[in-house]
């Protein structure tokens, strides 16, 4: 086996292995959007879901400390908090 | 002049004029980032108010209708609303 | 004017420029979109279009680097370059 | 068990299944990347690999007349195909 044949075999193997986790990654995104589908057929709020999720990875006392800051600003410009 | 020459110049013509469009945008883009900048710069959380001028963008009472649910969820998972 | 009164209006303002820049920066993405759309009415390629826009923004020579490149893996891998 | 009981069974499930899912695919993601910066550290060029995994992708007949657009347009704007 030559050099430059080792290199073919090498970028080949390579091609395929990101080609093959794509396929993955693009079957788990398929199967988040299948879930959501089901959680809104069964009467959830999808966008109210991501934002729990998102709320989930905070940390809290962060959130808290931003939900405060985000009540001082609304009621500087006189919004509904 | 040819009907290709008509073609050449349609076709620069078009290039040049999304070319200074993106410019422009790019222009434009910058502008907003550097008043989020100052905007830090004079002890605001640009985070939240990012989150002001998404909020000043909803329609209210759908707004308040989010916020609902999303109480709803977060006691229904014992997490702090 | 209290100091409270003048955070405020400096909060007012911030937010206020930035959705007037974001107005803006809306208004040119349309344009650009209807640039596209006027060509594509003439009869031009749009996705060849986008990628004539990226070859000017490239270096010539980083261009023709990549080229050659890409000629080698094709070849490697058997394709048409 | 109640109907609340149900539902917050059902939305802990539903959340909980989705985080699982978005954590697979942020390994999988990581797994690109490792791939990737493994070919980088063995002397591929990772820009031209995506390049190559994308043409893989197209349509071959598809692709060949996106060139042959292509050349003309740089061909009548005067750049090197």
């Amino acid at each position: 086996m030559s050099a430059s044949d080792v290199a073919k075999d090498q970028l080949l193997s390579i091609i395929e292995r990101i080609e093959r986790l794509e396929e993955e990654k693009k079957g788990i995104s398929d199967d988040i959007k299948e879930v959501y589908a089901e959680a809104k057929g069964n009467g959830f709020d999808t966008k109210v879901l991501r934002k729990v999720i998102s709320i989930r990875k905070q940390d809290a006392a962060e959130r808290e400390e931003q939900d405060a800051i985000l009540e001082l600003y609304l009621s500087a410009l006189g919004m509904p908090a």
